[in-house]
């Protein structure tokens, strides 16, 4: 999966397991076993489940084949927490998660803990595959972080179609801050290079680094705030087909979309709902929960477009890996975008790029082969990281992708422009 | 609701009340908070939710009307637990009680509490209005006990999404009994009467007592079995498109029906899930989980009918209520229909009657009127009760109604014919 | 199929033959043959399938099985002209009848006049089976008489989704009447008889004719109007969930349905698409074009409620068979209905009755017996006729039979009440 | 739209327009008017729709703005034949254009008519605005030829749904020829310039023309064929998910894809319809009616990989515009693909590349603006055009787009790879 060793030293290595672990752990901290239940569609999956698969994750691709001795708890979680390599087995139906209450929330941490044992022990012992072992669990503890971010977005849109709002963490008010002018700044075009190359962990579909060129660009230098976006709504943006793509316009319509999910009016305040709870709007924060069609839309109706993937790599490959990201172990962060002007965090950036393998990009052999390559159609890039996005995950090269319809993740957009 | 006033002292009431409430908590407690979760489709409800149902109802029309300093644990409830009373006031979607996390489990228990506490305060006290407050008392306990057959069947079709097969109790095989002939008695027809009259509770629906004509009939002395099913079965009784009601085929067709729900092939055999684990189909126990199209074509394909919800009532209103019923306070018994040739108890019949008013029939007014009311179109009736309905709702005159195309409820036929 | 041999005598039979077939050939007359591909939905049918289907019916049931030296134009007809009936074999899918543009409007006229001729030449002819014949053709003229009935409410419906509103037939306006008090007439109950016995056609759905027994019941003598409906309207009663069905008010809700089919609101003044193009809605004619979703409510609202079959059939049975139906041969009548209280024509009226069977009734054996036997599940008993319903056909044992949730066909009310 | 000037001489124009105008009529020549009405999905339209909205294009882009005293045959006609262009005013519902007989046949030919003396008329007087007009003149042919490109598919698919199958023109048996070797041409990377610039015609979504950087490619000689499509099914190719695209497998999954579109399995040969009547599958004709899913997994399959579109146009830009298209005026050609090696013609060839903007791409003002722009997101670029596209329509630049999922269009597939 990744292309390069990283060279982690074995404790390192640990470190980062116990990490990655404590943190899923302190996430769930605040739930009910009812809580880790909930799915409310096929896309979003149960906090169990989060947890278990992400265990399995480990099990199939490092104790099963690498330790002979391993003995799993259960045979048949391999069936119900596979989540979509074929080349693994079969595996349950991904709209009925919601259906398993057994194994319980208990069973599941007994899992969890039988794994990670195991694994310490592989661990603690001197291998001659200890480089391939190595790159598993990097490998392994990077996707337990993807699946950070999925189960706090999963339950956030879980919870929300329950009237009471609950609160899953403790409702901070975000504080009121001065309006940030937009500004953009110009990079200049001509040949350039994108793409993960040399050490430290990346996954497959961020190489091959390759040549390409670009024309002069303009790129924002903060994110689409909610006061701006306010702006858009009303002046009729959601209506208007002419800023739309067609198919953008056709789901908007058929959805009754008229503002960010999550949003709703009261009082003459736009309110909506967040980790914290109900919460008034921030303006100066970054809009979250906009699907790729309103991003376009609003891009238009602002006389600027969405950058291209290159573009923002380009653009910010420079910039220090710092922001309102989720931190280390049990820091779980603020948990919603919070006024600023940074790239890293808060809000998942719309890039106008298909998501497509970069020149001769080749998926690896066997089940992980299986990671990035399978999505590559249908959906666009996104860079930046959000606010649910754990810093260790986050680099320049970094590439997440959803479909044009999708709101529930933390997405945001930046703008950029043509030079004419 | 109930026509006339059972002659029910204040103390035979608190006995309903409390066996009622005994045998619900009884149903819940093999349960875990994550089963209390399940909802696999919108016309089932977790066991959570029928806990919390149950309770609103007595809140809602006793404490709430006729307990001036009642006040609820939480307002928000009567909009989280109506479940279709408009008169009672906006309710939460039905497709979405799953996703109600919170209040947990415990959380419901303690509404329970709340308002038991606050019933038995109520009922301690001599009142003028004792009378009707003995019959909305009386009415809660009987509606809860429907829906202790809900909260059972809905657990079943909750828990058969596992792929593990929980065992919600202990798996006692069924014993294997002797093959009884299948045999009819004749009935003369002319005038004759059906209906609830006089003492005891009934719900509106089975009143008024009419008279009625009926031709002479023959009504069979046992319910369709497992094995007159398999017959069924192995003649190609699930492609003929002969013996189906053109609906029905087309339903069984599009479901890709070719037996009862929850039944499996496995080393030649037949075997069905119960709540009590998997198990082999028991040949000579009733079938059970067959929809109105089903039992339709099967009637035909056996060169008989279904009776009408008349015969059903005069064949059998003199027998004994006795049979595999869920027992008393925390005796919920088999579960599971067992060989045996009652007619109460195992498996609601089908029967060919459109759910429809008698003669005469008049809903109440306001909000209980909403009871049975407006379910009257495009619905069966059935007769018998079945092993999840508490032995004390069973009457003679008892109407349940269901969908033709529903097959989780406990659900299955007694075959008729004309004289000819 | 009809339960008894009419004593018609071949001349009367040929009349009856050519009579139907000139009425349907006066029904497309004035059509294009773009008209005649229009299919609106699976429940209706292009003209030109009608034209064919009919025509194959004397094919398959006359001439195939009695005719041996017979040869069809073209084999596959069978195929794609056989609606429903399984035993005659395979049949084309129904939602794609509007896909078959070859075999072309000539020829399928081509196929009408081959199938005429070969009967021509049957019946001039003395035969030993000619009273089997004799039914058959009989049957096969009330099944094309039916099929007239719906090639215009088919024709109607896929004329509707034209912007252009486009005129079948000269647009008459409807004159304008004094508006007819509400009435009942009080029918006593007891013991009496219903359904269809003695000479003359009737289809086997309408007997065996049996006893049955009755309450007191009054019976309105006009249909609800569109003036009555209008006050509905104006009432809130398209809103006001009290009055409805439970499944009623959910479609309602979901079709957002606020009037009858084929209103809309102009210039302050309720307009409705016929076949004789828009007109403003005639406030003393029957309302048609509702469902018995939306009759039921009208009737609960209106403090009454519909008749049950029986009730309308001996109510009515003594009043001849006059009114605004279609007529003979060439006549195709006014096709939409006009001021007046006849039960007659018009509009077919909803009763509260399920299409079931009679004490007795057997479907008869071959592909025939599934002409109405296998309908019997979720329908609503209509009785009375309309204005598209040739005089011919109608006769007080008559029943037809819709889902609750139809409207296109022409649908309309009477009301009734309980004696208390 | 077309972005330059294209030096048409008044009579190049009229003559353009003319054999535009000649191969419409051309077309329709072998349907009868229930041809013309079929509409078999939303994404086709009746050919009868084509006639009327090409037509309506000039009307409205030309005659309405430009010459003053222009009178419609009927103003509403605006409303019906308008496809999508939201600031022309609303539309008719796409998927209910089958629904429209009237105006019919004859009074579309007689607009038809109507509207090109008028635009004749406008031609042959001398005006300012001449370059204008000629610009517009030739966009509405080009338009227009695109529209007799989805005629025949549409036509194709809607008659495909006659159990009859019927022949659109003589069905001339494809030559059987010898298998052609795969062999791939070796081309360099590097800077290059692909898009369209200078002279002549070309749409707005074709330019501008940009440099950008390309890795060495090599690129098949022909197409994929029939042969190789079988040697793909029967290798399990369409069940063997680790070829597919996740989303690709489960739509073949859930449409049970087996084999292209049209295709059968009859007598041991693989049969196929086609406007010329049911044929073999001509074993060394480029494949046919495949969707860009199935073209992906067989590329995967392969070894290979599909092209880029700059992949496309520089590997063929020098080879002249000849092959299997359609041809001038009343030349309609071969109408399916035919065995042979050339890029134009027989099949539009699938790319991996995303229907996106070029850089520095902005539509153009008005309704004319939304020809491409607004459907770009979701859909792929096809080159190299089909034995449906008229020759004077294609050049090296040309995109076509359609969705992933489509087929029925004259999709076919050329195989790439990466140089390793
Ligand atoms: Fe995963
Ligand atoms: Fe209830
Ligand atoms: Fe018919
Ligand atoms: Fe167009």
């Amino acid at each position: 999966m990744n292309q390069t060793l990283t060279a982690a030293s074995p404790n390192n290595l640990i470190d980062l397991f116990q990490r990655t672990r404590a943190r899923t752990d302190a996430l769930v901290a605040p739930l009910c076993p009812e809580d880790m239940m909930l799915q409310s569609m096929e896309d979003a999956s149960p906090a169990k489940w989060h947890l278990a698969h992400t265990t399995w994750f480990f099990e199939e691709f490092i104790l099963k084949p690498h330790e002979p001795g391993y003995t799993s708890l259960d045979d048949r979680f391999a069936f119900l927490f596979n989540s979509y390599y074929v080349q693994a087995g079969p595996r349950h139906a991904r709209d009925k998660r919601g259906l398993v209450s057994r194994p319980d929330g208990q069973a599941v941490r007994d899992y969890r803990s039988h794994v990670e044992d195991s694994l310490a022990a592989l661990l603690s012992r001197n291998r001659e595959d200890a480089d391939e072992i190595a790159r598993l669990v990097e490998l392994g503890c990077h996707h337990e972080m993807q699946h950070q971010e999925l189960l706090v977005t999963d339950l956030l849109h879980g919870l929300s179609f329950n009237p009471l709002m609950p609160t899953y963490k403790d409702p901070e008010p975000v504080q009121v801050t001065e309006e940030v002018p937009l500004t953009y700044t110009r990079h200049p075009g001509g040949m350039d290079e994108i793409g993960h190359a040399g050490n430290g962990f990346a996954y497959d579909c961020e190489g091959p680094r390759h040549k390409l060129y670009l024309q002069d660009f303009d790129m924002a230098d903060r994110p689409v705030t909610n006061a701006d976006w306010i702006a858009f709504m009303e002046d009729g943006g959601y209506r208007d087909a002419r800023h739309w793509l067609m198919e953008g316009h056709a789901v908007a319509t058929r959805e009754g979309w008229q503002h960010p999910l999550y949003w709703w009016r009261q009082d003459d305040e736009w309110w909506t709902y967040t980790l914290r709870g109900p919460q008034p709007v921030a303006l100066n924060a970054p809009v979250v929960h906009v699907s790729y069609y309103e991003a376009e839309a609003f891009a238009r109706w602002a006389g600027a477009r969405l950058p291209t993937e290159a573009e923002h790599e380009i653009a910010f490959r420079d910039v220090p890996i710092e922001g309102n990201l989720m931190g280390e172990a049990k820091d779980t962060g603020a948990l919603r975008p919070l006024p600023g002007q940074g790239v890293w965090g808060d809000v998942w950036e719309w890039t106008s790029s298909d998501f497509a393998p970069y020149p001769g990009f080749r998926a690896p052999e066997g089940a992980l082969g299986e990671y990035n390559g399978k999505f590559m159609v249908n959906q666009r890039v996104l860079r930046g990281g959000s606010c649910a996005t754990p810093r260790e995950q986050m680099r320049p090269t970094y590439r997440t992708f959803f479909y044009p319809h999708q709101r529930w993740q933390m997405l945001g957009l930046r703008l950029a422009k043509d030079v004419v």
